[in-house]
């Protein structure tokens, strides 16, 4: 299990960890946005500007490119396997940073400070990284545990709320795989009222509930593919969107993938109709609709890259109930169209 | 520990290995020299050419473009986790297959027909893979172990003789971190004479030298830097070669390295004269002279950026005796010149 450290000030735990670490030792990843908490987030260590990569933002820099510019600089500077790579920002960053670090020289040290809500609940744990080649997500990539995670709340103050909502779906399928009354707190969110602590008492919860599952699979042999619920076909939607030149958010489209899942699920193991609707309701009064069915074909197709998958179909994770999971079922086309017409 | 075969009959073996597997899950990587093979190799497997990547050959094409150019195949042909990628080459194409397929979907099976002497004592084995990026040798890599190791001597038939000894400079080394007998038994072996039976039992010798080391430290945390021998140096002729325009073969730039490595062994930790001077005697030869006094500082800032290095200097593995080593020492560079000049 990775070490996970929650905080309201990252800078000085930052300070503390690289402590005894020479500057020449330290470099950092961030995007447009992220590089600007940089000077306050560095500001115990003394930080040496010359050792930053700034990426552009968004999923379609998520790309071989960009590792080769975090490649370049680590080289460059003279990294070494010791030197420390810090990922400062979204999933796409620590994506990004945590394949770079795990590559160049063949491995060297890590640390994620996420400053999303969907990189705090998921995306910068459990040691996933990669890129989007070929214009499918995340198909080049390593299994790479960071030696931190860093997750400071105070960085939420800054996030828009479609990205907060986009976190907060990865919230809500932590729900589904785990218990109702977790669910239930969640669905019955005020977002406008909610203090940072309680916030942080969410985070910590959906980081126990992911980091459970990945300690127990961590090259997702089996258990681990719990977690793509709702991803199989939020990651179809989610190229869609990028292909059709307007992105959803990552939690965006698995919202939507957590709903047409959901109606497999109540389909094919008999999940309860009731919460599938609440989920559903939810979902439809806060996120953005996506036009799909003009896209059945593509979107099917798109399905059959992932990464779970046999040879013989699209491989989908469907639970019977909340926390209850079956792994590894295969749907047939008509009905994954059927489920795409409930989004 | 990886499953290594010995065989006369590589084909035999691959089918046997690949029976039951879906001929669309089958992937081959290979060379311009080593693609003329395949028909063969795959003749009882049923092989679909269209499942091919040929890479150039030549250590100027170990980069991100061609594996770039697997990861492509890979994509748009469907491959899964489960999918096969076999890497039929010398160490560029088993280096480069292995780093394709050890971050295709996070991770996909990889078998290894290694083609070379190099690759067959070496480089095929142990889970090192990766590609030159930025000037440097194997700059970005994986450690990740191929399923299957299968050594056909055969391919050596067919191998000139330039190649030959560029795999004999690995044996050697595996000499020297082993045992006396071996290595005097290498230093006389009259190479026109030697029969098939014989050079698979040397062979063996050597891959069995290597894996004792690799499976008590795979990640290279510490023991495995012995292994390491005469690279330090090597590598930076290496690269110098490749610079200059006048590449030399991996194992020719080692050989050099593993003189100027073991003159340090003598001035730094008493190594035997007379096992350097015959090891010496040997190279100057067997073994292309190179030019080196006119680029010491290019060699000593390559040696900077061994991928053993901590922060303040250059980190040799050195010999106090055969099969005595110690590791992490750290030279002058006056010493390195000196050494530089005895090659």
């Amino acid at each position: 299990m990775e070490s996970i450290i929650f905080t309201t000030d990252a800078g000085m735990v930052l300070a503390e960890l690289l402590d005894g670490t020479q500057h020449e030792d330290i470099f950092i990843v961030a995007d447009k946005h992220t590089v600007l908490f940089c000077d306050r987030l560095f500001e115990k260590v003394d930080w040496l500007p010359s050792h930053v990569t700034v990426l552009d933002c968004g999923e379609e820099n998520k790309s071989v490119e960009s590792v080769s510019r975090i490649w370049m600089m680590l080289s460059k500077q003279g990294a070494r396997r010791s030197s420390i790579l810090v990922c400062v920002g979204g999933g796409v960053v620590t994506d990004l940073g945590g394949f770079a670090a795990s590559t160049f020289k063949r491995g060297m040290r890590c640390i994620n400070v996420p400053t999303t809500l969907l990189a705090q609940v998921d995306a910068s744990l459990g040691g996933k990284t990669g890129f989007n080649f070929n214009g499918l997500k995340n198909e080049i990539g390593t299994f790479s545990i960071p030696e931190k995670v860093i997750i400071d709340t105070r960085f939420l103050n800054h996030l828009p709320v479609r990205e907060r909502m986009s976190g907060f779906a990865e919230m809500i399928k932590h729900g589904l795989l785990s218990n109702r009354e977790y669910l239930i707190r969640l669905l019955n969110l005020e977002h406008q009222e909610t203090t940072q602590e309680y916030m942080l008492e969410l985070i910590r919860r959906s980081v126990t509930i992911k980091n459970e599952i990945v300690t127990r699979d961590p090259r997702e042999q089996g258990l681990r593919k719990v977690l793509n619920f709702g991803h199989t076909i939020g990651h179809a939607i989610e190229s869609l969107s990028i292909m059709q030149g307007s992105p959803l958010l990552h939690g965006e489209a698995v919202a939507l993938g957590l709903v047409a899942e959901l109606y497999l699920s109540v389909k094919e193991k008999g999940f309860p109709e009731e919460i599938y609707r609440e989920v559903r309701n939810f979902v439809k009064q806060h996120y953005p609709p996506y036009p799909l069915m003009n896209h059945v074909d593509t979107l099917y197709e798109l399905m059959l890259h992932d990464k779970k998958n046999e040879r013989w179909g699209v491989n989908f994770t469907l639970l019977s109930g909340i926390g209850e999971f079956s792994l590894d079922n295969y749907c047939s086309k008509d009905l994954v169209v059927e489920a795409l017409s409930q989004v």
